[in-house]
């Protein structure tokens, strides 16, 4: 069992992630983290040097998060197609704030991070590296089922499952309306039909 | 001719625009409006009476550059595909950073907006919708046209050319790559095709 301090850590991580999900990184005060938290400062500073580094540390917990949501979906299915549908319909969970509130922690700070804070941006691109992986593994193990046509190409089915399902989140959280995510999901179903063999 | 306070709203209008699609609302202060416009905090004051006014009609003034490009798309293209084509394209000029730096004002904003500061997220609603207007209302001439199929759906076919658009131009932002963009075209080419008569 984690000792007190490594329980402290670990609630400053969670319930932080939330905050900066939801109001971004620059939104985000250290005063909003001592609210949050119900933790002193000091306390806070004992295990974090700055809010840079919480923030690194948050962004790190809900992209292993929502990576983790992604493989599981990939897991429990069998066939390469309802691993791709299931991958579709993770985003609806994102879309229901299941975990962590605000929608995709990759898209948020794929969004947010420039040149202000390179980091953040960094890791995002390891999120979405590790995502565009996943779905590339999955084509490549349904074309060597024979389930996928030989000339599908991983990088691209990768691309337009994400770009797709990503702007219709951001479509569905503008007007708060599942209606445009389920749109995304239905035409990619068309789309992966297309690519049977 | 535009009298010289007019002159100088406009330039604080332009000049904030290009700073709050960088670094978003919360990431930009009075501070940096001053040093890019080389105004003083009280000239300033003398047009606008905050920095959300200043945001607000910034965020106008990008947005309608935005809908005039799709505007245009539409307008210098014959056929309903063409047109549709042509919109996608516009993505393109987004990541060039042609007009305003920092991407899709609609995206950014539709990102950044949450209950802390309803009227941007209402102005990236309406522009959605006049985007999602436009897209619409050249599924119905293609149809009245008998160049579309007649069961073709303008707000399914608006959903996805804009997801995917969007969720590509955010991908190709993160990695400094405008192939995420380029595929999301080529795929998007593809899918109106099926939507032929």
């Amino acid at each position: 069992m984690a000792h007190k301090g490594e329980q402290t850590r670990e609630r400053i991580i969670h319930q932080s992630a939330a905050l900066f999900n939801v109001h971004g990184y620059i939104g985000t005060a250290m005063s909003d983290i001592i609210e949050v938290t119900g933790i002193q400062k000091g306390g806070i500073y004992r295990h974090f040097s700055s809010k840079e580094e919480i923030a690194l540390a948050a962004l790190d917990y809900a992209l292993e998060i929502r990576i983790a949501e992604v493989r599981y979906a990939v897991e429990t299915h069998g066939s390469a197609l309802d691993q791709l549908n299931a991958v579709s319909h993770t985003f609806l969970g994102l879309l229901k704030n299941n975990v962590i509130p605000g929608g995709c922690p990759i898209l948020n700070t794929a969004i947010e991070a420039d040149d202000t804070f390179q980091p953040l941006k960094k890791k995002a691109q390891e999120a979405m590296d590790s995502l565009r992986s996943l779905i590339h593994q999955t084509v490549t193990y349904g074309k060597d089922q024979r389930e996928l046509q030989p000339y599908v190409n991983g990088d691209v089915v990768a691309t337009i499952l994400i770009s797709t399902c990503e702007g219709a989140l951001m479509m569905s959280k503008l007007y708060d309306d599942v209606i445009y995510l389920h749109r995304a999901i239905d035409h990619l179903e068309a789309y992966f039909d297309t690519l049977k063999s």
